[in-house]
């Protein structure tokens, strides 16, 4: 067992309370299980107008939560998009209603791996379910889609009143959903905006899925995902897995821009000599600060389906390996958004996706944005995407006929 | 303890009988430690001329070996340059004498973290020192440079009456090697080909490495670097650590190219459903095989070692910040070579290294292998390198007046 285990972890993340729509008939998965029941946990900011024409969905992506414009309960860190979403901002909390909700597999109040798991899925109501267990379900959790995730937002606005989306806009797995969203329900969303994402997760995409993934079964604290049977969490291995990842979140410009090779001493032994084991680059303290903090506040069993989600998605394979049929006759707008140095969902990835539009003789713009920030640069201070998204909103506002 | 914890891997390593030439002096490290003994492992291929004008250094990469031409003496598979070192082929065994070491710091014979380690270093005779223990020294052996290892290759040649070197040629790590042994024996060194190299380890790579440490420190079995003394290897930690690695090596399209998005079905469960744990898309089965094949030749704390050694790696800074003067009136002639789709070790790096040439006025050639193989390229089928490499020296055996 070791040091970093013993985190009162498990606790903590159950502990929190979170604003939920429960659904009530569960959710039928593309895998072919009837999960229920399945709450979605969901931030909300801005007023729903009268004609209820003025939601905008926000999509987070892998490690984000609905948490988008006000502090973590978790880490007490700003939302993850607070520089992007409020009063004034782009996405402008005066004019629009804005909705975030925890992925359906996620480990932020959505149902999950760590949901209590009922005795007999499926034949027993929600809370009768609910008060059957507390077992999490763990890896037992069935295998979630994009798809999966998609669908159960679309129930969770028909739960709270609301018919159709103004928007969908969101950034790498947020995109992913954004493009599921114009693909399964074109009635429904009148703009689209998928940032740095892809129709499709790649052969290199899915091999650092997989890493990540062979980092948390590595781990035995692991212990075959039963770790919170234990009061355990994967720490070593998630954090390995987080540390990977964030490597390709950035650039090698940003990396170098942001650290080089500067090196950082022990500041308790500055005077020794370098050490094989000590801290020694910058950029490697860094790292292990990305990993140990990120334990804190995220599930390994999350992490798993979560990833295995975005190695399913492929929106062209769905509709005969032609990407275009998939938007056939749609009548939303889109603004397709890459950034020139994010090699994770290279600009080339996202062409491809606005050429299809095309094909398909959508209303679609196109921009790649100038920035060596990388991948992240969509959660990052970038004013030219906030330009972006701010102009796109209004455009589309006016055909709209909202605000 | 793991399954795969319980390999024999600690004696089979031990046990192979490599060429060895010791050092009676030892080494003064880089780090202020005197080692000794030091005992490199090498394999030779060719004729040492009477003029002792013919030899080639290769020099191998991070995780390579001397078994540069024959097959490996553990896994048994043919030699890793078995397709450019041999009779007739551009590095011509007929015309030249071929060396390779295992780099020091490694597992494959040299002196290195699994060898024993003397009571009392530096104070006894090599052969005393090396009956007193056999315990090894673990994460206790000193910190090693590219500088060392070179220091220790001239220190074998010189055993084996060898003064100068025809040519020093390497890729990756090795091509680090060939860029020191010119920028600190020029005179010993008439032609030097690094390929996919660079002149320093930049930010992007020696965050990579840290990843592959910290998965292996991550691993239980590691035991702080003393798994020899249960008989144990980190096999989990470094398996991930290769693995991340090897995505490195290949380039997008190359994953793209070899495996895609296709799906791989349990052999043996052909008509099971998708499986969140199980095999499933081809990459992932072959990370996994790349992963688990590599502990069984490697050692973890050599690959901390060495990891070690290539991210000090910064030519430049050891002159001023100036690569130029690192090179200064050299009458080396120099190929730099580059590979397209190489973003490990990208062609602006191994420009830049040219341009270094160029500005020391330096005999230098530049060619970039137009590629989609990624930085692993140089290992494999590639003809327009084997040609290149042919030419460049066939040109210098001219101008050097030899074979």
């Amino acid at each position: 067992m070791s040091d970093t285990a013993l985190m009162d972890l498990p606790a903590s993340f159950l502990e929190i309370e979170h604003r939920r729509v429960l659904l009530p008939d569960g959710i039928a998965l593309d895998c072919g299980v009837q999960l229920s029941p399945v709450s979605i946990a969901l931030c909300s900011y801005g007023t729903l107008s009268p004609a209820r024409d003025n939601a905008i969905l926000v999509c987070h992506a892998l490690t984000g939560d609905q948490y988008v414009a006000e502090p973590h309960p978790l880490t007490g860190k700003p939302g993850w998009w607070a520089r992007m979403v409020g009063p004034g901002l782009p996405i402008d909390t005066d004019r629009y209603f804005v909705l975030c909700m925890n992925v359906l597999g996620g480990c932020m109040g959505s149902t999950g791996p760590r949901s209590p798991r009922p005795q007999t899925p499926g034949s027993q109501t929600a809370a009768q379910a609910a008060e059957a267990s507390s077992e999490p379900w763990g890896t037992e959790f069935p295998p979630i889609t994009i798809g999966d995730m998609v669908r159960a937002q679309r129930l969770v606005i028909a739960e709270l009143g609301i018919e159709r989306l103004f928007a969908v806009i969101g950034g790498s797995m947020g995109g992913m959903q954004v493009l599921q969203w114009a693909a399964t329900y074109p009635e429904l969303v009148f703009a689209a905006v998928p940032i740095a994402a892809a129709a499709f997760h790649s052969a290199q995409n899915i091999a650092f899925n997989e890493v990540s993934r062979q980092a948390i079964f590595a781990d035995p604290d692991w212990r075959g995902g039963r770790y919170w049977a234990d009061g355990l969490v994967p720490a070593r291995g998630l954090a390995v897995a987080r540390m990977m990842a964030h490597i390709t979140y950035l650039s090698e410009e940003a990396l170098t821009r942001k650290f080089g090779r500067r090196l950082r001493r022990d500041p308790y032994n500055a005077s020794a000599p370098l050490s094989l084991f000590g801290e020694m680059f910058e950029v490697e303290s860094y790292l292990r600060h990305q990993g140990s903090s990120f334990v804190s506040r995220f599930d390994a069993n999350s992490y798993l389906t979560i990833t295995r989600a975005m190695d399913y998605f492929d929106i062209g394979a769905d509709h005969d390996s032609d990407l275009a049929s998939a938007f056939k006759g749609t009548r939303t707008r889109f603004c397709v958004i890459s950034f020139s140095s994010d090699w994770l969902f290279p600009t080339a990835q996202s062409r491809a996706v606005a050429r299809a539009l095309n094909r398909a003789a959508a209303n679609v713009s196109f921009v790649e944005i100038d920035s060596d920030k990388g991948h992240d640069a969509f959660l990052l201070d970038e004013p030219a995407l906030d330009q972006t998204i701010r102009g796109f909103l209004v455009g589309a506002a006016e055909h709209a006929g909202i605000g």
